[in-house]
């Protein structure tokens, strides 16, 4: 209701603010005996991590995952797991203009007309910070889909209006953008450093992929896969648009060319993006997700302050130029656990041999 | 979990087939003391009925909405509402071949692998006609927004490729396709008639604009407006694709650019598309939804049948050449059940006086 | 959130009152492939029917639940089953004084403070006549539960004070009562014949017993299998107590004697009823209802109108002279529902061999 | 679904174990604008803390409640209030047997049925320690009652078979049994000593009192306040049995006798308990739990081992001789629980000025 959780199932619930104590996530729902451990998340924290990249925003986030429940003796026990992730570097003096002023493109306007009262500090609730525990409770929920063979990996399209023209996907790690074409990479680089300079930002386009996905996950009308992959990619802050196969591109095609003929050894296309009538069809699921430039810029902006008198606001703290190298894991994460949760769902309702008449 | 049902106050809950007794919608959690008649139907299921437009298909349905609960005296009692439309002109002849042979872009492949059996007569429950009970569902909820302000109105921006250049609100009633721009609108008539000769089909584009929205709806994180806004309109059949504001063009932006300035009268521009942090700030919302092409066509077409055997496939049925203008009432309606359900939500936990410290 | 679903995989959600159009039910979740007809309700709505016992109301409902969705060629396709039980022998005018008195011990009052309006005619939807939609969705859930070998059996234990002696099962279907004990289902008769001569009605309780309920259902904490009953049960309008088990006697138990001691072969005693740590072992699962008297009596009583004024209402239309026959197959039905839901959520939740570390 | 959340608007998620790194709560729901602070807690805590009686547990926790999100300067923000509570005095050693025993009683048999694993420490999850987040979320709770006047207050009506005669509400506080009968208490006292000397447990039974609770709480049909009331202290771990009101006495009432005649000022009687149709009338809700004697006794008893074979099992750890002291401070708070939630939810579905016809 208040909405903090996601998922039937597999149900994450996160909490936390961005200059707190820290920032977590509860996971209710998840299978017993799977395998879990701190070291598990090292690899995807540092994924999310500012400071991969030198135009990053130099705070230094250790994001070490603690977990304070539902495991024993190294396996999920089928209790609730839950994750924290303590603030350690937290320099909340710049953040103290804010208590006046609403930072254009953020969350504060509304925060504060919705709530009366918020936590200024950087974002609160409503910071990046809080991607954190996506990408934690994403890592639980890939352990669930590699048991049946399901992969989700995203990569950088485009960023700051340079696209990646060839999607070599073993070069995804190797670009500092998670970029699969390097030349393309080599471009955004620039275009980061330019952004930089003129202390403005840059959006991007991120595309994800799903191989190994069984037909028959998804339910029929709501909550279609489609639908709740949207919902799962839009509700991360910066994005402001998800397509999914052919996406808008579709609108102007015919029947003819946008149907995928189906043979015997599969779909022989794949405009359609994995998904049909809201069901996973067990082919490739593809979507990609618009991110907008980072609303943080070192600009002077037009702003009113609580009172609805006009103020000029010129930010100094530390932001990324892009959202969109660090966004890649998020999205991964949020395509994971929507997944996971489509999984266990359909044990639930898919027709079990038993009752069969 | 089964997924026939959408919102957390304002809930509908929809049922029934194309060829079954009728389609059928449940509304838990309409305020009491609303005015509700079966009139108050008429007008918005004309405008989602085949047959406005002479290439529609030929299907007659009356789609007279019975209520059949939560009304009494005219007025809601906070009972549950249960809408039914029966269906009428059923001929399911022409559905027999589908029986054996999967319809390519239709979801016949994929309810046969998660159910093991399934409704093929058009479609059963994957069939568009199950969108006739959101636009009923809309209607109540069109009520309950009309009570604080709120206009929601939807129309055709794409078909076949051809973009409404001007968008001329009044017009939108006088277009066979709720296009906003005449020019564009015979354009597109004609577009649809070689489609029509050829037995090919074609998609588009709808936009959707929401006026009179007050600050403060929608709920952080997960839950936020615009998350919940694209899987309410990712949920209809034949949408592959939804944005908010700038949308996708926002990814190639700069933050200076795509900020919008505030000032003591409100947003100076409006890229967010009315929506801060998943939270509405009072300005207009709006959203773009792309639809794919329907996927039954005159053509003929590789499939398989049930055993996965080879097939070629032609459709002889009576079907729409575009879902865009049936769709473009179906899409308000949806909208119009998020905005009441967040509008309700936003009375359950948004700060009350009573409990202030 | 507006309570009129209950369950979270096997969804039931209830609309209609008593002299509306009819009351319905819409199950969402049910897995696909389960025979179902109109012919597999008969035997527990005539179970229900009042007019079973000449000291039942006279009103003549009957029943005839038509399938308007969710079935097709005789069996379930997993799609939502909606289920509508037309009113037939509605005689309101003897409920026009109802406009302006509340009955005590009915929920007139109280719907009027909470909906400011509410339908006066029999109670509309907080009438028993709701119950039948329970009894129709129960009859589904036994299917389910039939399938791997559950069985629900209700019977009244006690009648206006009069107790069962003697528990044998064969013989409840032989009194008007539901009564295992020949003798006091005799005894009962008396006592309900005297309580109509004197215009007044009974209470009792029923004991209801689940046979062949395997261990692992019930989720821990707050969805405890006993916690999830206590409400199925406690929903049912007359109902104002239950325990499991032992139930208020263990209060008077010591540990030594309340544990059940457990061996190869089971457990050798059952005070626990079938259920520890909110799971059920494995061990018949045994609870009772306590009912309380119809508050419809053909007495004179003191209460106000609308405006708060003093007044005396004496009820002369027909009701009946205890709850306790007629809500036997309906307290069936809630468990049912409960354990065909705790079964479809166990096989979402529970340790899935796949993914076994 | 997994069953450790409880709620609908004021929606708490609990998690942790006995003998892990602590206990806490997730509480999403709560309005904005509440102030709570570390001390807040101290009271309920130390109330429910074993070490108040001489015999209770010699387990020393201190129960600290760390507040780890959703407060700012002392405000709640509206975004989800995460509580800790640190496990400290963890002896495992004694449990270490438990490995191999299931104890009679306890959850251990289901959950190892269930999960195919367990944390056999203390119970892990299953242990009541994890009512000490039950008794954090009350407080919150409760804060959101204080706010509109209602008081939610329990006692020890029964313990060990010794019933309190008196009810006097001010001497709750000096009995070490929460017993609102001095001479009572006394008995209880010897009844408990008389208990620990034979290794044996006993139970009793719990009397809640909500004062000042509005007219119109509850949701009709399924989530009915007794229901949901049922639920909630159902869930709590020893408990058996509920009843509203007159509850199982009402069975052997008459109508005449059960009903409470309504009156200008109010309810004449109140053997409803407050609650009518599911919705409260404004009068004083009364309920009653059964508590069963604590299942870990000193006395040796039958057991299998994880591999069926029959044992012995001995308990030698730290166990309270009954859970009826501590569980008094646990049902206030699960009834605090469930009446917030049914007010926020109210202030969503009940019928709103602005929406009337």
């Amino acid at each position: 209701m208040a909405g903090n959780s996601f998922g039937e199932v597999f149900r994450v619930t996160t909490f936390g603010e961005s200059h707190g104590e820290g920032v977590g996530v509860v996971i209710d729902g998840c299978p017993s005996r799977i395998s879990l451990c701190p070291e598990d998340f090292v690899k995807e924290m540092a994924r999310r991590r500012p400071g991969r990249h030198p135009l990053d925003t130099p705070r230094r986030e250790e994001d070490q995952v603690e977990i304070l429940s539902g495991v024993f003796e190294g396996l999920t026990t089928g209790a609730p797991i839950s994750l924290f992730i303590r603030n350690r570097d937290v320099a909340s003096k710049p953040y103290e203009i804010l208590r006046r002023l609403f930072r254009p493109g953020h969350a504060d306007y509304t925060y504060f007309k919705k709530y009366g009262h918020f936590d200024f500090r950087g974002g609160g609730r409503s910071s990046a910070r809080e991607t954190a525990t996506r990408v934690a409770a994403g890592v639980v929920a890939g352990k669930i889909l590699e048991s049946i063979g399901v992969k989700v990996m995203a990569y950088t399209l485009e960023l700051g209006g340079i696209r990646a023209r060839e999607i070599n996907l073993e070069l995804i790690e190797e670009s500092p953008f998670y970029c699969p074409d390097p030349v393309a990479s080599e471009r955004m680089e620039e275009a980061m450093s330019r952004a930089r300079k003129e202390g403005d930002s840059l959006g991007g386009i991120v595309e994800v992929r799903v191989t190994g996905c069984p037909a028959g996950l998804g339910e029929p009308v709501f909550d279609k896969l489609d639908a709740d992959l949207a919902k799962a990619v839009m509700s991360v802050g910066a994005v402001k648009g998800v397509e999914i196969g052919a996406g808008f591109e579709a609108a102007a095609l015919k029947g003819s060319e946008n149907n995928d003929p189906i043979t015997p050894d599969g779909f022989k296309t794949n405009l359609a993006g994995g998904i049909l009538g809201g069901i996973s069809n067990g082919a490739e699921i593809i979507l990609r997700a618009a991110v907008k430039p980072v609303s943080s810029i070192g600009l002077q902006q037009d702003t009113v302050d609580r009172k609805g008198q006009p103020a000029k606001l010129k930010l100094t703290g530390r932001f990324d130029i892009s959202a969109v190298p660090r966004i890649v894991p998020v999205l991964e994460a949020m395509v994971r656990i929507a997944l996971a949760d489509h999984y266990l769902r359909s044990r639930a309702v898919t027709y079990p041999p038993e009752v069969v008449a």
